[in-house]
């Protein structure tokens, strides 16, 4: 089993409704730190998992609408609470309807650190296409 | 399948007895720097694997009987070798222990960094209460 | 010449107002992983810079006032834009205020790095006190 | 289920052939920060997944024959593609050879970091033996 | 005093001629983490030392020539040994050379990591402009 | 002006007299994580601060004697405290005794990780040989 993982990141304003959150009920702000890992049974024609290239420009537009936002007024966020792993799936599902066709893979992971000592992830599978 | 990865660290002296530890077997000392991940299937109903503040207090205290600690002493290691690998365990089972009820977790892992070049960790299936 | 340095790290929401900013314009946010630096020209009767507890202490009561905060609505930065740069030195002068008399210490740094390619920082000088 | 993760580097030249991989087609290079990971359903009789220093000679032993080589003229590339992709599955091949018997361990996975934003891995499952 | 850091990095190959540099004399390559320091006496009428995103376009500018190149063919380092350092060198003196009217820079910094365990870097002071 | 920077580490036990330090009385210890930085106005003759193997040599060969020991009882510090501080500052006048004739050094600076958070640092300035 085969993985490759891209970066990059988003800065985003929000705020976290309910006593459960404490101080973050307030609205502050975060650099998410975003990896994004492509996993494959095998690897493709080219010996690879996907190319690197190609992984990051997808990533890169997955973010693009998130950028310099305040996802308390963002519509992907409307009915949610905008908590990291919420964020993580956000962001694997979008990814995932941006595969390509015939892209192979069996998994797709989206890992946020939100601070130097926190930090969410989610897995999903998916049906090779 | 969601994560939650929390950090810390403690400091301990140590000695690993046993010809097979080399120069380990000297009393010495690490910094473990310690990461705790929490997995579950789904979110809870506030959006999250766990609290972050919690996840964070929880390893907190978990560490507090081994910060500045020689373990050679210490009455949880009596008939062990502390390895960094019998740290980890000893650490999540402590972690497992003192999960709140109705955590809905199905695993955890515990990590610790001994030096920038090595890294030991565990994996433990939990019952989701 | 001596260096102690200290980490912490805050999450704020703030807009940067100016065509300047770009899309920096919106209200969005960062984690801000901060480090201070404490320079000293020789060690004091401790054998230190400073204290780490003491150090770690300071800086995390100096960031308190500011942690999960907009701060366009923030007193502290009423006139001011708040840049990575005009933050830093918010840090650093607040912890120059805030060291204890008889210090011995000869310059502070504070440095934040907003994303992972990011990091600002500010140098000021002490009187020795 | 326990892990070790030890880490070294190495620095390659090479070429990917294929309008596939863009301006990679020329002759560059890479240092590829690399870790293996060993893994064990148990620990051993010292209560480690595998010697640390056992580990790390391993690793390195299994890396010199690459070190400061330009891969396109290599006997162990001649017919491949040395992506990161193929680079570690080359690695952790290698590695499960040279493994000593009666190891124990029931996989391996070998991650190769080949610039800041981008990191390679692959895992093989062995039969412990 | 203030500061303002930005990150990329490059891919090349290259060999090093003369005993001196031993196993480096192979034609080889390496992956150079790149960061880039400007240094300012005071900020400017924006509150910062520069605009982060033109300090990031102006390095990956300075960097574009080098991406994916063999430095033993390449035309600016015709007469030069591609060390670390020298190729540090080179950088910031490009950058000094494409920084804007008016700067108002005192220093550039320049630091290239080699591998994980390797750093060189080069200081020039600026005639503020 | 140029620098180049190696890294390693040491594994040491040791407690700190003096109710000053609290918990850190205690016999406990640390993985300090060490870099060496060398400075010098030019290059030498082969385009270099100093040979990347030759530094990392030194400072291996400087730890060498601090390597898996228990600080209270080793006699360099037997008079002395061994804050992360007086380390550094040791391991610095061992380096700057250590470096060849001629070479061309005008400071060193070396500091030390001693957990995620906490790291001290020493420079002196050298008379170039």
């Amino acid at each position: 089993m085969f993985r490759l993982r891209v970066d990059d990141h988003v800065m985003i304003a929000h705020s976290l409704a309910g006593e459960f959150f404490g101080p973050a009920q307030n609205l502050h702000g975060a650099t998410l730190a975003i990896t994004a890992t492509f996993e494959r049974q095998g690897l493709d024609e080219h010996g690879v998992v996907m190319d690197i290239g190609v992984a990051t420009q997808l990533l890169s537009e997955v973010l693009e609408p998130l950028r310099y936002q305040n996802l308390d007024e963002h519509p992907d966020f409307a009915e949610k609470i905008s908590t990291t792993e919420v964020i993580c799936q956000h962001i694997a599902l979008q990814l995932a309807s941006a595969l390509p066709e015939g892209h192979g893979l069996q998994a797709l992971e989206v890992a946020a650190e939100e601070h130097p000592r926190a930090r969410g992830m989610v897995r999903i599978e998916l049906s090779p296409a």
